[in-house]
């Protein structure tokens, strides 16, 4: 299994329920976040992606909640691309707090499929600019597997 | 001045914050949310409006908040647009909580202009298709001015 | 398996991204609501849980996407609890448009556990005042088991 | 007037709406990180601020919406703070888009009170360790006034 993508995250007001802790919704878009960064390190910029007419809709999601995390700490989300399932995308996650203290917060997997945004459909035969892309990503996730 | 249109809100765990109160930034998703509910009492659904090429952002916000609201707690939005200002739609606000206890949350102000989806400009010569629209909201806010 | 309990929504600006769709962290908040509406209409108002010390975090959640839902559709949260398994509370959930077409849009499950809120530790040996909100719980659904 | 704290952002999906640009109401998220992160800078810990009893809740907020920002755009978040008036304290921003292309988003102002949390009650009368917070806050500020 290949290395790990981080993105560095900061509990902002906004993030926390009344319990005080980060709204257990709240990791859904840093694991977002972190995957579109993931692939711009990778060289695809998820806005080109989109104008090219392909989007990358989440298709399963699951998420584990293992310990909270408090307004103004930091923490560390971690994702890697696993190998495709056919046209299955699967993303690895885990989300680690860095300071006040150091502990796991959440694991997660996420499944992404490629489609094609104007004919509303899954990409089954892969075009080129698309194979660029993908190439792009297995170089990076392979290159330490 | 005419009317208000009354859209009811109840306080959900993601509302609120590490204050046990609603987040600042959550009464913004209300206040559109009543004033799409209120453009569909008028007879204008928004979707069939930007269907039709048009929107209607925000281009001034101001909002004053006066008490909170606090978990589990039900509130009232009340909207009401105000005469047309050229192209700027002015619409006024009020947030008043209604259980456990009565009292004034918010009050604020919304501008909208219409702007042509495709041109990415204001409408300012007003086609017929949106004449009709504000002519709805017209016929409904003058009822009672 | 008991009835479902139904909460019903509508699709507003905030709840899309630029896909034109439902953003898929979105659904997460509607499956809160509906779990503490559910909640009320068994008669344990989740505030007042709150209140007592108790907090009902998430521990599991997995979510499958099937159809998307657009700006201006309505759709319908049905959600029901299962059997408790120790101290996991598992709920079902489906979410199935109702407006302009009728679809499957999302299927999932959510885990909770009861937590202490003052010794931040999992109950679990319960409390008389907690019985009875299970007690209320296991009523509603067991109706129709 | 002092100068400009910077806080940066990249529109990610989630910031989005069905419009393709970022959902008006998402600008107050990343208006209350830049202010936290500017505190942080002066050597206030919101957090800590929290911890020892006081909280700082937005009472007054306007915006005005220049130009839209798109998917995968970065912009900076510039906020400054501007001399106390009585128990008030102003806020200043711009946002102002960086690539792909620069542009004034949104000009804005916000304003805070300090309250005692357990009195819920406006702070009046400053005590030693939050006119410490103050002193830090004047100094930064003051420094290239």
């Amino acid at each position: 299994v290949g290395q790990w993508f981080e993105y560095g995250v900061r509990v902002q007001p906004h993030h926390t329920d009344y319990a005080g802790i980060v709204w257990h919704g709240t990791y859904i878009q840093w694991m977002e976040a972190a995957r579109v960064e993931c692939l711009r390190e990778v060289g695809v910029a998820f806005d080109d992606l989109v104008r090219l007419g392909y989007d990358l809709p989440v298709v399963d999601l699951a998420v584990r909640y293992h310990q909270p995390l408090r307004l103004g700490a930091t923490a560390v989300v971690k994702t890697r691309m696993l190998a495709m399932q056919g046209v299955r995308l699967n993303w690895d996650y885990e989300i680690v707090a860095l300071a006040p203290d150091s502990h796991l917060c959440l694991t997660g997997t996420v499944t992404l499929v490629t489609i094609d945004r104007a004919k509303h459909k899954i990409v089954r035969r892969i075009p080129p600019d698309l194979q660029d892309v993908f190439d792009k990503i297995g170089v990076y996730f392979q290159a330490s597997i």
